[in-house]
């Protein structure tokens, strides 16, 4: 039988997601997890490892149908060596050679790479920076991830770890991040510190999809938080437009299910602080794939294998 | 005979300078004019032409010894169309369909290009950006311009207008900036800021010659202004290094003349503030070919032509 499917991860700050893809990408079954709930590296990885097993087994598949895993993870990944660099929002992770380890207790073939880079890819090949050049995708959850096209072709940088679009400062001097640096833009509109700053205003805990809801409905301090968030992200983005001159930019994740309160924000505070030639030029999108870039980015991934 | 002659230009907020050059673009003499003392954008124009004729004539040349003329501009340009956007430093120039207008004036092809572009160009064939596959380089002038090389190819972005490190905003509010932004980095480390800063602190007119010299001397105040511009370029530095992981950053232009005191400083910051992974891989440089990478980059640019 040909090997035609594919189990791909989406490990992030928040969710493990474990998907069992069909052929053209296609999610045939989906596994979400709390991320959380593993408090050890060993226990993650053990996690990740039952699940696809049995994943494998309540599909009635055999490792003969299988293509391979893709992982997609939230950090810096040494795609050629299979090694994770670190996790900024997850502990634990520090030079685990991932692909070893699973190759090795799952006897298939295994790809890693940055769960943002992921994302560009599958939105790309079938979402919403198809047809384009240049783009920058961002994912916008626990950690703010990015992911570039250049010409066309996934740019990884020198040692893969390009895209950090989280770790951009928005400022000279801010709060200290978990990379190590001060004032990053995931300091200040990451998951965490949304929720934070939501929980400060409205005296109790909110979710980002209660604060969408009242956002939605009008509430005017849940109006606010989303503009901020929006105003600061459309600073970053600016420098980031007027740095790479891309024809668009796409963003998916949590929070930018705000929608049009979001995106109206984005657009005209880059129109005011790009420069008018890129700013012009640059399309502001919503991700199209949602909450499977990351999945189907991880099929392509071992699909196409070093091709990419 | 063969056309082996180009004459390059390189326009700069402050100087403005026409070389000719030979073969391996070998500069064989060149004229430096105040770019200030032409008010209007006609008088500017005419000045280069006027300044190509002379070079012609004063080394015995005609057209058909000159294979072209180079122009790297400091803004963005449509260097399909041959036209300047408009300046941020030079007054007057706006939708200039500059290529045309010199072209049927002198007679001869003429191409051009961003100046930053031009010295990451230079400095990737013949600098200190040779053999790396993706590199940044800035030019620290009266604007703070860069060029990105990425896969071994000069990265222009969708209209061209790729590069523009001097317009990422270093803060979410801050001081307005000619390219209508607010806070970009030119705003706090361009020529025309540093030597404001040293006025109110020196209280009399200083020039960023005598300002490198002091601070080499041992000048306290000297050494504390190079230390403040070192560290703002090094925080904007970490955002790009994050976002794009290239190998080396080249700087070169007036300030990076400050020279051990800068990068050291440079170094320092980036080390402190730039994610693990990418900071490890990256060099910091001082550009190579100095005064003169712009010129040797608009040789390439009239000898490659399209082929960039």
């Amino acid at each position: 039988m040909k090997r035609s499917f594919i189990i791909g991860v989406d490990l992030g700050g928040t969710n493990l997601k474990i998907g069992l893809l069909g052929s053209n990408y296609k999610i045939i079954t989906k596994k979400v997890l709390s991320t959380r709930s593993f408090i050890k590296k060993e226990q993650l990885i053990s996690a990740i490892i039952n699940s696809i097993k049995a994943l494998i087994r309540e599909n009635r598949l055999s490792k003969k149908d299988l293509l391979g895993i893709g992982l997609g993870l939230p950090g810096p990944i040494d795609i050629k060596k299979g090694l994770v660099h670190f996790f900024p929002n997850i502990a634990g992770f520090k030079k685990v050679r991932l692909k070893r380890i699973l190759e090795k207790r799952l006897g298939l073939p295994v790809f890693l790479d940055n769960d943002a880079n992921l994302m560009a890819l599958a939105e790309y090949r079938y979402g919403k920076a198809r047809g384009f050049k240049n783009a920058v995708c961002l994912t916008l959850g626990t950690g703010v991830g990015g992911g570039i096209i250049i010409n066309g072709i996934l740019y990884r940088g020198s040692g893969f770890s390009a895209g950090e679009i989280g770790h951009i400062p928005l400022n000279e001097e801010g709060p200290l991040c978990n990379c190590g640096g001060r004032a990053c833009l995931e300091t200040y509109i990451g998951n965490k510190a949304v929720i934070k700053e939501a929980k400060k205003i409205f005296n109790r805990d909110i979710s980002l999809e209660e604060l969408s809801k009242l956002a939605r409905e009008g509430d005017k301090r849940a109006r606010l938080i989303w503009l901020r968030v929006a105003g600061r992200l459309g600073i970053a983005l600016s420098g980031i437009i007027n740095l790479l001159n891309p024809e668009v930019v796409v963003i998916g994740g949590g929070i930018a299910q705000a929608g049009k309160i979001l995106f109206d924000k984005l657009r005209k505070t880059i129109k005011e602080r790009a420069m008018m030639v890129q700013a012009r030029q640059v399309k502001v999108l919503k991700a199209k794939l949602g909450n499977d870039a990351g999945l189907i980015g991880a099929g392509i991934l071992v699909k196409e294998g070093s091709r990419l």
